[in-house]
C-alpha cells in the first residue's frame, strides 16, 4: 500500500470565486478505478496566531463565521497571501486583527483539514511579546477582541462558540509549549 | 456585536456531486453589505472514532487522501448518514474501517472546521471493549490498520503523515480522558 494511486485526470467541475471542485480519476494499486472528489482552494494555505500578553493573557478575536451563521470565538486567523511566508502572514493578520504585534513569533505545528476532499494546511503560531502596531484589514465590521488567562484553557475549550478544531488543537500545543497542563 | 447580521440572499453558485458552494449576501449591524462564499456538505457531519484496545493499543487506519495526494495514518472517520445518528455512525465506520465494533462509545467534542466557509462538524468519539464484528465498506482498496502504543502520543503527533487537526486533537482529548498527559 505504499505505491500511491495513479492519477488517471483531473477535471474541474465546479468553480465560484474562492474555490474550485475538482474531480479526479484514479486507479489504485489493485486496479480499482474510482473518482474522488476535492475541493481546491486558493493559494497556499492560512495560518491561525495565538497572541499570549506579558500577563499570561489570550487574545481572542469574535467573528461572524458564515458557515455556521454565528459569532465564533477564536484566534487570529487569515489566508497566506501571495507572496508571502507564513510567518509574515502571521504577523500580518496578527495587526489586522488585533492591533498588536509581535517581537517572537514561532510555528508550533502544519496541520491538515480534511486532507481526504482538501489540499487546505494551517500553520499554527504562538505570538509573544506583543506591542501595538495596528494595520487595517478587509473586515467588514470591527471586529472585537477578549482576553483570556492561560490559566483557564480548561473553561475557552468547553465554550459552545470555541468549536474550531485548529482552535481547540491550539490551546493544547501552546499549553505544551509552555509546560502547561 | 451580539446582533448577527442579517441575510439578505443566498445563492448556490457551483454546485457538484459532494459540494455546493453558496454566496451569502448579508447586511452587518453597522449597515455595511456583503457577499461571503460558503462551502455546505451533504449530510449532517461526519464522525472520527480513536478505538482503543484493552492494552492500550490506539488503532489507525492508513488511507489515500486525494487533497493531499498521500497516505495519511489517522483514526477511523466518515459521514454521518442519513437516518443515522452520530453514535451509530461511530459504530458502523468502526466496523467497516478496522473490523471491529466497541462496547463502549463515547463522545468527547463535537468540532467545526473553517467555521467562516462551512458547516462542517465532526463528532470525536472514544472507543473501547473492542470485539471483532466486521462490516462491508465502499473503499475502493482494503484499509491497512495499524496500532500505535497510547503511552507514545507525541510519537504519533510528531509523524509528518499524521496532519488532519481532527486526528491531532483527538490525541489530546483521548489523553485528557484517561489521565494521561
Amino acid at each position: 500500500m505504499s505505491v500511491l494511486p495513479q492519477i488517471l485526470k483531473t477535471t474541474v467541475v465546479a468553480r465560484s470565486r474562492l474555490f474550485n471542485i475538482e474531480s479526479v480519476d484514479l486507479r489504485f494499486a489493485n486496479g480499482n478505478e474510482v473518482s474522488f472528489e476535492r475541493l481546491v482552494g486558493q493559494g497556499t494555505g492560512s495560518v491561525l496566531v495565538v497572541p499570549l500578553s506579558a500577563v499570561d493573557q489570550l487574545l481572542l478575536v469574535r467573528e461572524y463565521a458564515v458557515g455556521l451563521q454565528r459569532y465564533e470565538l477564536g484566534f487570529v486567523k487569515g489566508r497566506i497571501d501571495a507572496g508571502e511566508t507564513p510567518d509574515q502572514a502571521a504577523h500580518r493578520e496578527l495587526r489586522e486583527e488585533t492591533g498588536f504585534d509581535a517581537g517572537v513569533v514561532e510555528c508550533l505545528a502544519r496541520v491538515s483539514l480534511t486532507p481526504a476532499y482538501s489540499n487546505y494546511q494551517t500553520h499554527v503560531f504562538v505570538a509573544q511579546d506583543l506591542f501595538e502596531s495596528p494595520l487595517d484589514g478587509d473586515e467588514p465590521e470591527t471586529l472585537e477582541t477578549a482576553q483570556w488567562p492561560l490559566a483557564d484553557l480548561c473553561g475557552l475549550r468547553a465554550r459552545e462558540d470555541f468549536s474550531d478544531a485548529r482552535s481547540l488543537l491550539a490551546t493544547y500545543l501552546v499549553a505544551e509549549k509552555l509546560g502547561q497542563g
